[in-house]
Parts: C-alpha cells; sequence; structure tokens
C-alpha cells in the first residue's frame, strides 16, 4: 500500500508503449520534432486556443517557475496561497527563475485561496509606489494542495479580481486532469475561459514518466518562454521522448480515464476511511487526496503494516499520546488497486 | 543519412529495456529510489572515487550550469574555449545559474584551450582588485566541441595551470565516453586523477532518453548542488526513470560499447571524405564527429539527396560559387550505419 | 512643522563642515582615503571590536541588501518582522542582492519579533530537506519602525535562539544611535556582545548627508563584501566625502547628541499628544518616532495648518467621519524645535 | 603632482556651496526634492529633450549598470569595446543588474568600437536561435577609457548599426562634458540625435562629490528605471544634495568651465611630454587623459619624485630595463595647476 505521492506510482502502459515506439531511427532535435508538432496541434484543438504556444519541460517546477518569470518583473510579487507548491516545496525556484520577486501568501480553507484575503492582499501592494515591490501576478493551484478542487465560479472570480488589476494569472495545474473529471468541464472553460494566462499543464503525476506541459495562451510571451527556458536547462535535445509521452497522454482521452481511475480510489478510501472510529476527512476528497485524521495509534498500526504515506504535515511526531489525531495525507493514482485500499483499511481499522 | 547530431539518433534498446523494467509498482521519488542508490555506488567504484557525489539531471545545460554555480561565485569568471558548449550553445545558462558571473574566453586550435592563452587570461584577471571579476574556475569540454580529444597531458597541464590559481575545475563531458575509448584510459585517469573537480557525464548524446550525471569528486559540495539543483526544477520526481537509464548505461560497459560505435563511424567516414577530391578534414577525427571542408557543390548534392548536417558554422550560405569550400559538421551516433556512411560519399562523390 | 521623516530635516552643520574640510587637495579613491583609514580606527575602538571589517555606503537600503546577500544564501530565507524595512520598504532589494533569498515574516508588538512566533517560524523551516528554502540569517530592526527600542535581554534572547540554529544575524541599524541613547548601554553591548554579526549603521536619519557603515564582526566575510557592494555600484569613487561625514558623526559624540536631541523631541511631542483629548499613544516612543491615533478631524486641522507627516499605514483616506481614529507616523529629528512642536499641538488641541 | 585620476581631485567650490546651501530645513525626500524639479527641467531644457526621464544617482557604475539592465533582458548581450569601464571595471555590475546577461566585447583602437567588428560580432550573435544569447545592446563609451573621442560621425555609424539591429543604444558618458567641449557640439547633438537611447552623465569625475545622471530619452522605461534604481539601493533619502551638485554643475555653464579646464591640461601635458626625448603619447589626447610611452627610468624618476599616476595597463613593473618604455595614463582635472604640470615634465626631463 503506497498512497505516499502520485510521484511514486508508475507510468501508464500506454505511454511507455509511445516512447518505445518514438525511439525510431533519426529525429528532430531540442523540441522541433515531429511529434512535438502533433502535440501542439492535439493541445490547440483540445483547449480551442488556436493561437496558444506550447512547451514541455521535466518537471513541474520549471513548469511553473519559467512561466511564473515570463509574466511577473524581478520587482513583482506573485499572489498565491500560503499552501502552494510554489511557496512550499520548490525551495525557491520562483524567486530564482524570476530574478528575485516576492510571494505574497493569502490564507483560504483547503488551500484554495480565500477572495476577500487576496483582495485586501493585493490593495495593500505597492501602495507607497517604488518603496514597494509591485504587483506581479497571481498563482492559483487546481486542484489545490490539499486536495480540493475550486469550481469554475470560484476560479473566475479570483482571476476577476486579478484582472481588475491587471495581474498576469497563472495555473498551477500539476493535477489539472483531476479537477476536470471531477468538475466535468472542457479544458477550454478550466482554463483560459476562466482567466488562466498561463497553464502548467501536469503529465507526471498523472502517468507520465516525467513531462508537463506549459500552455501560454497568449503567444506574445512565447519566446521570452522559450529563451528562459533554454536558459534554465529545460529545453531537451531528444525532446521527442517528451512528445511522445504527452501524445500518449492526451491520445484518446487517456490523461482523463487515468484521473478519473485515481479520483475514484481517493473516493473510495474517503469513504472507507469516514466509516472507521475517530478518523475524519479533514478537506474535501475533490480529487485523487484523501486528507484524513487518525489517531497516532492508527498511524503506528498503518506505518508497522508497511503502508507508506506522508503525516501531513511532515514535522508530527509518531510517538505520544494514542489517542491523539495526527493528520495524514494520503495519495492516490491511476495504478491504486481496490485491495490495497481495502488492505489499508483493515490495517487500521 | 542523418549526420546533424548525436541528438538526432535514438536511444539504445537496452536503455528502453531498463526504462520499461524500473516501471514496476511503487518506488520512491526525488532521486531516492533505490536504482539511483546502485547508480551512485557503481559511479564511485568506476571512477574509483568513494567520496563522490553523484547526481542525475535531464539535459546537459542543466548538469553544466548548476555544475559551475556550484563552484563560481557571482563575481567570478570561468575560464573557457571560445567554442565551448557553454559560451556558444545554452543561451547563457552558466551566467543565469551563477547569478552573473562572466565567462572570460580563450582560443586554441581544435577547439582545445591553449595553455599560453589560458595562462595570460588567468594572469590578466583581478589585477585591479575588487573593481575587476575574480579568478573563477575553469571549464574544460572533452572531447572539444570541435571533435578532438584532449590527452591526459594536455588535461593535466591546464588543471595544474589552475590549481596554481586556485581554480576548481569543470569537466563538460557531454561525450566523456568517446574520448575514453579514444584514450582508453581509465574515467579516474580521464577526470579527477587529471585534477577534475566536477564532472558532466553525458549520457544523452551516446544512447540515453536523456540524462546525464554529475560527479562531486569533492563531497563538500553536494549540499550546495542538491539545493541548486532542486531550485532549478531539475530534482525529478519519478527520477526512477533517469536512474533506470544511468544503470543500463554503466551497465557491462554498454557506455564504452556505444561510443566505440559511434567513434568507428566517424573514422570510416572521416577515411571516405579524405579519398574524396576537394575535401579536407580540418579537425582531428578523435571521436564522433568528422569536421571537413567541402566544395559548395558536393554540399548542395548533399542537401538534395537528403542528407542531414549542419555547415559549420551554421551561418554559411549554399548560393554561391560552386568550387568554393564550406565547412560542415558530421556527427556519428551509436546507430550511425556503414550503409548510410557509404550512400553519403556516394551522394557527394 | 514636518515631522514626514528623520530623512526630511537637513544634515548637521558640523557634518558639512567635515565635507567641506575634506575637500582640500588630492586623494585617494575608492575608499583608501587617509580618512577612511581614521574611520575604520575610531569604528573598531567605538564598538572595541580590534578586528572588525567596516564599509560605508550611501544608502540604508545598500547596506541592509548588500549585508544580507554577504551572510544568507540565494536559498536561504531571512526571518524578519513582517514590518521590517527589508520587508516593506525595499522594493525587494534584499531578494534581489541575495539572488532570490525569501524573506520569512514574523508578527510581534510594535514591530518586535515576538520570541515564540520567530521560534515557530525557524522550526518550521527547511523540514522536507532540499524541497524548502533553508534557514537564512535573521535580521532584526533596532529601533523598529514603530519607533520601539528592543532591550538587551530582548535583543539577545532572539539572537541566541538564532545561534542555536547557527543563523547569522544582521541588524538593521538604520536609528541605532538612537536606540543607544534610549538604552544608555555601549555600541559593543548593542550590537556584537548581544550577539548580531552584521551591523547596517545608520547616519543618514540622524543627521549625515547620506552615509550608512556596515560593520562586520566577523572579518571573514569582508572580501565578499566588498566584492558585492562594488558589483552592485556602492563602492563611491571620491570616497573622502563619506568618510568624512561618519568622521564627523563619531567624533565628540556628535551621533550621540543628534540622537539626543531627536529623542527628545519625541517624547516631548508624544506627551503634548498625550494631553489631548481623543488622541492616543500607539506605540512605545522610546526612540525619534510617534504613533498616535487621533481623530480624523484632528488630521484634517493638521494638514490644513500645513503640518506635514504620513497617516500610517499611508492608505487611509482623509475623508470621512471625523470623530473617526487614524493613526500616524510623527518623526522628529536633530533639528526638530520645540516651536514646532508647540505649534503643531495648538494646530490640533 | 596627482595625475591618477580625475576622481583624486577635489570638488569644484561652486558644488560645495551648492551642497551647503541645499541644507536648509525640511525638503522631501527620494528624489521628490523641488532642486530635482529643477534639475529635471533643467536637463531636458540643455538637451533639447522635453521627453525624457532625468534620474540621479551615487556611482558611474550604478549609473552604467543599472541603466543597461533596462533596456537589455537577462538573455541578451551588450556589445562594448574590450576596454570599456563596464567591461573591465565594474565587477560585474552590468552582468549582477541585468540577471546575467553577457558582455560581447568588440576592439578597435583607443578604445573606440570598431565598426567592422561590431558589425561582425552583431552578425554572429543568435545565428542559432534559442541556443544563443540573443542582440541586447550597444553601449558606447565618449570620451573612451583610452582619452580618445568620438566624432559624431563615428558615433553615428555605431548607432546606425545598431538601429538596423534593433538595439538600444547606452552611452557611457562619465566624461560626457570632456567631449562636448572637445567636439563644440550640443549636448543633443552628441546623445539623442545621434542615436543615442540612455546617458550615463558623468558629474564626479568633473567636480561633484558624488553625482552622475542617467538621462532616458524615452520615457517608456521611466517607470523600470525607478524600480531598479530603487532596488539597487542607488534611491537617496536625502536625495537633495545630489540634486544640488548637479545643478550647481548644470548653471553657468559650470560642467563645460571645469571640462575645458581638464581638457587644456591634458593638451599642456601631452605638448610637454612630446618635447621629451623617448617619450610618445600613444593615444589621442581628446579630453582629459594622456596616455604616454615613457622609459622605465623615467617612470622611476617620478614615482620618486612623488608624482601619482597608473602604469596602463597596471601590472607592468617598475624594475627591469631603465630603457624600455611602459605605458602610462596621466589623467588632469579640472584644479590640475599650470606648476604641477611643469614640475611633473621637470621631473622626468
Amino acid at each position: 500500500m503506497n498512497f505516499a505521492s502520485d510521484n511514486s506510482g508508475p507510468a501508464a502502459p500506454e505511454v511507455l508503449e509511445a516512447v518505445f515506439k518514438a525511439n525510431q531511427g533519426y529525429e528532430k532535435s531540442y523540441g522541433r520534432d515531429t511529434l512535438m508538432e502533433e502535440v501542439e496541434e492535439r493541445i490547440r484543438d483540445i483547449f480551442e486556443a488556436p493561437e496558444a504556444a506550447v512547451y514541455l519541460v521535466g518537471t513541474g517546477t520549471a513548469a511553473n517557475a519559467v512561466a511564473l518569470a515570463t509574466i511577473c518583473p524581478p520587482w513583482g510579487t506573485i499572489f498565491c496561497h500560503e499552501h502552494s507548491h510554489i511557496e512550499e516545496d520548490e525551495c525557491g525556484a520562483p524567486e530564482f527563475y524570476t530574478g528575485g520577486s516576492k510571494l505574497t501568501t493569502v490564507g483560504g480553507s483547503h488551500a484554495k485561496i480565500n477572495l476577500q484575503e487576496l483582495s485586501e492582499a493585493i490593495s495593500a501592494t505597492g501602495i507607497i509606489g517604488v518603496h514597494n515591490v509591485q504587483k506581479g501576478a497571481l498563482s492559483i493551484t487546481n486542484p489545490t494542495e490539499l486536495g480540493a478542487v475550486y469550481s469554475l465560479t470560484e476560479i473566475t472570480e479570483l482571476t476577476s479580481l486579478a484582472k481588475e488589476n491587471s495581474l498576469p494569472v497563472h495555473l498551477d495545474g500539476a493535477r489539472f486532469a483531476n479537477a476536470l473529471v471531477k468538475l466535468e468541464c472542457t479544458p477550454a472553460e478550466l482554463s483560459w475561459r476562466a482567466g488562466i494566462d498561463v497553464l502548467s499543464l501536469g503529465g507526471t503525476k498523472n502517468g507520465l514518466l516525467g513531462v508537463e506541459a506549459v500552455i501560454l495562451f497568449d503567444p506574445a510571451m512565447a519566446w521570452e518562454f522559450e529563451l528562459r527556458r533554454k536558459r534554465g536547462g529545460h529545453l531537451y535535445s531528444k525532446h521527442r521522448y517528451l512528445s511522445a509521452q504527452m501524445q500518449a497522454y492526451l491520445k484518446d482521452d487517456l490523461w482523463f480515464k487515468l484521473a478519473m481511475k485515481a479520483n475514484s480510489a481517493a473516493t473510495k478510501l474517503a469513504k472507507g476511511l469516514t466509516n472507521l472510529q475517530s478518523v475524519d476527512i479533514v478537506h474535501p476528497t475533490d480529487a485523487n487526496m484523501v486528507f484524513a485524521s487518525l489517531p497516532r495509534a492508527k498511524h503506528n498500526l498503518a506505518f508497522t503494516g508497511k503502508a507508506d504515506y506522508y503525516l501531513w504535515p511532515p514535522n508530527q511526531s509518531l510517538n505520544g499520546d494514542p489517542v491523539e489525531s495526527l493528520k495524514a495525507r494520503l495519495v492516490c493514482n491511476w495504478s491504486t488497486t481496490d485491495e490495497e485500499i481495502e488492505t489499508f483499511l483493515e490495517l487500521i481499522g
């Protein structure tokens, strides 16, 4: 039983097959491969964005940081949730890539940005002119780092506020597919139609070996992005292997299918946990992550029984009062089996 | 016939197989996978460097730039050849990662750093103290960007000079295996025993999908490297797929075998070209790259016949006097066939 | 009546005289002037720090940012108060100079860092290793931006916590002299003896034309500081004019005398305000700044009567309910006269 | 006799007087002082540039680096002479402020950029697209670091080439007044009419305590410049003292008068040197600097006799063959007296 991360699971067979198939003969390097042309067309098609610029990189941190540097100047501040990945888990990559911008963090339940708090944070920025950092960009994460999915209305409220303040909007969509299948909306609706300017479209957590797309709905920023990507060391010479993964991902709705599997597993796990005594679900299980509160005794049972997951936040101790509750993050992925879930529930039941 | 780049060729079947095999069940993410432990041990073993810190990244630019930033402060200058990859082909990645260091370029035939010129460049650096950028690091490329391989003596002369000036030394070994099989020496001899402190050990050009190792022979720099790598977005979540490639690469001397194939193909191609009228080999064919001078008419024959390669430098025109000679770079890779070479030679013969 | 800032007042006559006197004949440039030798010796003497490295720059932002960059790596975070100058008033200079470090802000009344909050912030930093920014440095401001002065005990508690966590400590002493005369302690006691590693010693706000010193109590960091200063454009060619100001500042206790005048004026102003109806002092008047809450009607009287000062925070409106209270910052400087204070009090009385 | 640098000389009495006069009562801080309004108007008037944005900073390195960062992106390269101040004497400040741009150096006699070499350097830049750094900006120094003054035609040829390549042009005018009085042209003719977009207008070397102006002839870049200046720590709180210096500098043609004195002294010195045996003038004495070749014996006489100047380049040894010639840089300033020159000539005569 492994619920440590969607990064712990394997890649989907279709993806490996595509990589295997791409490994024939010669191909142009550095993103000029014919597979990439297909990927670009496919993404523009799926997102109903014929002008969008589309790029691939190998990590989510790269996707986020290069994207943010493209839309936020060094003296800007990026408004984001205090529990966003860019704030907490990227070792300052946005600060590095932007050349020293700030991140202004905002609260909100379930790691969703609170509209009122965002409004106040924006209003408080740059009020004494050149002495302050300036309004730079808004970065939203959907699903959030706590497993909740913003509704289209919630997203639009945030992006509308951003637009009123001339802020470009980045969406960290490391688990974008999981949000899509939850909301049953189109990719366009969940991105540019909802006011998103730049999307980090995750693939790695949802069954790829390691590929994320960056979609710039405004192609005016394309060339700058390309230079920043290259300069960051994120332009791959044998790019075809990235293209192949993304092609397979988008083919025959594979990305939706994988996300549905992961979401379903999480739903099943959450339901099972709810039935257990002294166990509470602490954030909505909207996507593929379950956040639950369990007595320390149950955690010890779980870890002794070889279950793998993180206490959340990670700096909690397993030593102490056995009935005291500690929160856990349990992440499902496309390969999570019913058996794993059942075994886990039995273990701690 | 494709001699455009070693990046244009496919990955070796053994490598794909290893990736396929690694795709089983759960694995720890972000470089803590068990395959990586094996890779670390293997590299330490091969390089006779039990203390070395070993890391994997996805591109050569990342390997070089993160390595250089780890050894050179922002106010340092990196001594390198004027035709090095870090100077010419990385869009300023070293400058970006170091926080604004300079590159002081030095000449030398066949893109080998001229010892005397290096000595003069070093001596001229920092002579008026705080007003100048300071001596930062030395970066050598072996094989060079013009296909030549430094002898152990040549390397040692450069690194000795560096040491006298307290300069750490980086080796861009994007084609390190090709140099090794040429020189028939050990990896240790061609790296730390020759005075190299940090090695970018290439894999991508020699048959991987996209993995380079960075070896820090002095592990004191390890933690800083790890932070810079993460901050640069080069720490992969599903790291096992990088480990698997490197493991296969080093297993059963695959890396040597692949490099030998590429080098042999280049030798054969160079030999064939030498036999043609009005064709000259302009740099030693020490590794897998042939630099040749051909009349414009032959280039036009080649390109018309679907040969793929670069004029070198690339900004030369195919229009003009048909007997005038233009230089070309012809790169072989492990998959280059005798048939390709023969077809090419016939085409322009 | 001008209480806008201690930056609004003039320089002390002794300082101008020293500059005038320094303007004779030739002098070495770039900090090698003989006056600077005197300043260095004098500061080492005053601070009982014979090994300290001493530098001069022209602005407080330069002093803080170059100092912080010298002690905090790009991947570190600087712990500071949420109302510190480096967080709120330097347009991201620390982020720029450090190469993209974060500032982790902590609360606390009167802009003093709350020890418990600092402890929690430090403990929460770097808990998942390379994914997080790391503990970088602590920066304290004394007097605070809200006019309060830390006691020696308070400072020592903070620096002890920092030392336990291997954090170097910076003191933003833009108004250091004002704290000194308040506490009646020695410069050494308020700096290195209390655990400060690097001090930005302000001069400009206390009667200079524009000079701040940076004192590195550990001279091991000196050369790096010099390079960062030069690279930041803060090494003055005609440095003698900076030296002359600092020399005059420290001569015959001028800095204490000027600070006492400013502190006394603030005390007098605060006392006068306290006697007024509906006026409250909202932060301790420990130094030369008075923070008071006044009904909007009084503010309007004041501004109509040509008083100059800032509402604090600045984004409050003078339009609205006349009895509603708005906070103000009233800053005294060495040249503030009793008459000014009395006129102001009458105006709003 | 001090010919070490124009930075070694004192400030003009008129300038000190203006600073003294500015030291009355209260004044707005951070560049909003009324003196600055006058300076802005005056500069716009003098330069016939009613839209220009005008700023003051304290050092030439700050003026150059902040200006260049405003016009050149991190991935751009700045074309400049190999003996320009930004390349040789600023410890990498342009690289730091731009966020890691390159400097592409070009040769040319007397430190004037050779048009043909510049053309070749520009043509060779960015030829393989995203792999290369891009064409960023052109920076010209007039007078050059070797004392020569570009004619208007020479400047215009360089800027025309830049414009054809969409390159913004920066002029390092640390000694701009010295060029003006040499050419007897208007400030407009020597700047924007000749194709200059941004001018670093020096004051410090020509009689100020320490002020340089930056003039952006295109005000569209103004706000970005202001943010970069603040972020670099170069926005002075008691800005009035900078304004006062610049006001005095431009009043009653003081800047021309000072420059004429310095130029005349240099002319006189050069003439005197020409009359000496075994002494050669090695660069045109167009402004206030004399570059001369003297036998080592004469240098030793000079230094023994307390003359102060630099061997150029500085890393030449005074020990050795007494008849061998070593080059020297001899800089005159507004305060250089005939007596100094005569004493020096006698000393080595």
